[in-house]
């Protein structure tokens, strides 16, 4: 099941998404009635997807982020693949939804994109044993986790470097049944290829992860992970468009303007 | 002016401390009507600040914290003082109040106090120029920056090694009239120093810092900065009892306990 936020009219609801491109008269969104952390109706209520505008599938409170998990791209920036995960935070501030504009920030000078799968967490949860993963999680969308490589380079910690507002592109939606073993992940800018990877080529699993995130803290209802990204990382400029895409999720498109 | 938040009889409300130890009858709370954040009012019902449990002053969205921000400090962990400030986060659910315990967790054996002078963020705000830093700050709290440092040394970033539940002692009210440029900061352990400097001290001023994070990010009202902490960092055992003491401020005491 896809579910999606979104605004309507200036109204903010949650919709489950029924058909695809291929379907006649396009895909279309059947409110939700309740909130889909908990249990929910469809209200059969339904509006054609190309009506509304997609929001942030969630509202995390905080994106724990997983730096080099995939070999190749740790190689490319030369860097080791690390003996523990590298765990840093990217902040709700920097959430941005499909459609919406990453803004290039002044204070760096070389802007990348990471295609990333996304972990989206469904229940309040604390030192999660690896079996019990998967009851913690709703499902998973497509990141982006945008980085100031010239400012990840200068500075020790990430903060600044992918904290800054706009750097964390959720979406389209939240697709709650997936095999995230094996998912081909791919990033285009302007519809060129950079990216290409398989969620099978992850140093560490996301039960490996997960469990390592929560033997320090809690995660929230609606808090992400992200799981690193594959080789390909790469520039972007102001008026490129870079999308997201994952087997069987869907795609996350987001347009580079200038800050301000 | 202090503003506490606080719980009685399960409700929870802000009010203005009047009075100290030395007032006859202790000193009382006067319960705000509005929020801290916008006008309000003192609603001259008042209650003897014996009778509250004291909450966390505010309640952040995140923390953003600045380390080797005293040059002592930073040596004596064998760290040069860095070219630009080391910024990183403290997670919401890392917040904890005056009184709460601090939980030893399982994945560390050495968990350190780190007394630290906290900036409370009034306004929204977002590049902010170095003159108008004081037009965003609602006023000044203690925090405890607890790490767990055997984690730190071991992994690049840290989002567990000080991102962990109860990692985020703040209280135990936020001073919201105050110079913070020359203030005594303490911290004790079962009653015997082990730190202390003065704010004078910080290698980059408030202003510095608040440029410097605000360049990247948006700050919230509730927001905290976390602004270093001065030499003699060392280690809390389960049983500990910590106090950090701002000259100005207050104290912000915390027991530690085993994690349950």
């Amino acid at each position: 099941m896809r579910i999606a936020r979104f605004s309507l009219d200036g109204n903010v609801a949650f919709g489950v998404v029924e058909g695809d491109a291929s379907t006649e008269g396009g895909p279309v969104l059947d409110i939700i009635k309740g909130h889909p952390f908990a249990e929910f109706e469809r209200s059969g209520q339904k509006i054609p997807l190309s009506k509304v505008r997609l929001l942030p599938p969630v509202l995390p409170n905080k994106v724990v982020a997983i730096g080099r998990n995939y070999a190749e791209h740790a190689a490319e920036l030369g860097n080791e693949v690390p003996e523990v995960p590298v765990a840093f935070f990217k902040p709700s501030t920097s959430v941005i939804g499909p459609g919406d504009a990453i803004a290039y920030p002044s204070f760096t000078e070389e802007l990348h994109h990471e295609a990333e799968l996304a972990v989206v967490i469904g229940r309040m949860c604390r030192e999660v044993p690896r079996e019990r993963v998967k009851d913690v999680i709703l499902g998973y969308t497509c990141a982006n986790d945008i980085t100031a490589r010239d400012v990840q380079r200068r500075e020790k910690q990430w903060a600044r470097a992918k904290g800054f507002d706009t750097s964390c592109p959720l979406g389209p939606w939240v697709e709650t049944e997936l095999d995230p073993s094996d998912l081909a992940i791919q990033c285009t800018v302007n519809g060129e290829q950079r990216q290409l990877g398989r969620t099978a080529e992850m140093v560490r699993s996301i039960e490996d992860l997960i469990v390592h995130i929560t033997e320090a803290m809690t995660l929230l209802p609606g808090d992400v992970v992200l799981t690193g990204t594959p080789a390909g990382v790469g520039p972007l400029n102001v008026g490129d468009e870079v999308a997201v895409t994952i087997e069987g999720i869907g795609t996350l498109t987001n347009k580079v303007i200038k800050r301000g």
